[in-house]
């Protein structure tokens, strides 16, 4: 994409303004965010990136260090969405969003497959972060947003008197988060949707004051 | 492993037992989960199966088809294992036994990598079904034997008045499939047990009559 910059002003500088860089950026990440899911965490090579991307190398690990930067970097993007998304509506309503993306016809451009890939390839990187303690990290402060955000929102709620209070409210927060992994394995597997709405209300109303 | 028919009988045909070829069968079931496990479905050759069950492939293709059929056979017998105890005791205390075997310092053999890795192989398959009917079919009986067994518990359950009886039983029941899932996933990411515990007694909870 060529610069956007004036060349008749008389200081003109060619050179890229931060939306470009911006823009470029999540270009790169889009397209690696698919890759990843469509080959998994090895197979996503820097060929498939780059066709992936519609981009050199060279311009994508000039703003990525590397593809853990740049998996990491899809990683956070992720997290930082589905944490706004937990402060704003809960963790309850991140399951249904999910499910209502995964309904068939949905016109959604994620497929199942999609969904099964991008596990997959999380899970082959949880099993690297024992022997990467760099990677790890990173990894951690993803899980840890979500984390904070769900809690916030419980909070906020008990004071609401909406949250049940005889349970202790991370324990509460570890149920709604066993309830969100349980819904990605299952649309991750490709299992029916079934009466998931349903189970949805069932996990809502446990958290509830009855 | 020499045939333990008596030589000194008159009608001695050196042959081997059933119970010989069922030991053998489940010696090389045994060796083949840790071998999915350690390496998923791709990375288990068959040399490494080999190395992992003592056997030459000519023994292991004996008694098993092709790779496919091996894999399901673990997967099979996981999944009448499991069924037996959901039957028993309930999936709550499939999730429970779940937990105690990822404690930490539990002596058991299974490690969270290995839960981790089998999962990620179980994965890799799913993504396989929506090209592989026959493949499909066997894995789908596995899903649903677990199932059926879950629907029977809750049945009795119902029938013994234990039950919450405002919400369809199929639903409970997708309710604690979820539950499993989240379970199996967040252990397989190796994350904390934190307070699972709590969170299974809260899942019990919501499906029993109040």
């Amino acid at each position: 994409m060529p610069s956007a910059a004036e060349p008749g002003t008389l200081e003109y500088v060619p050179r890229v303004s931060q939306d470009q860089l911006d823009a470029r950026r999540s270009e790169i990440l889009a397209g690696a965010r698919t890759c990843f899911a469509r080959y998994g965490y090895e197979g996503a090579t820097v060929r498939r990136l780059e066709s992936e991307t519609g981009l050199s190398r060279g311009a994508i690990f000039h703003h990525f260090r590397d593809k853990d930067s740049l998996f990491l970097a899809v990683a956070q993007e992720d997290a930082i969405a589905m944490a706004e998304t937990v402060a704003r509506n809960g963790l309850v309503q991140v399951m249904r969003d999910l499910l209502d993306r995964a309904a068939p016809g949905s016109g959604s451009g994620s497929s199942d497959s999609d969904v099964a890939g991008w596990l997959g390839t999380q899970l082959e990187v949880s099993r690297r972060l024992r022997t990467d303690p760099g990677f790890a990290k990173g990894w951690s402060e993803r899980v840890e947003a979500i984390a904070a955000a769900t809690r916030d929102r419980l909070r906020r709620q008990r004071e609401a008197g909406v949250l049940r209070d005889d349970v202790d409210m991370d324990v509460l927060a570890q149920f709604l988060e066993l309830a969100y992994d349980g819904m990605v394995l299952h649309l991750a597997m490709g299992r029916p949707r079934a009466d998931l709405e349903k189970v949805l209300d069932l996990v809502e109303a446990a958290v509830r004051r009855r």
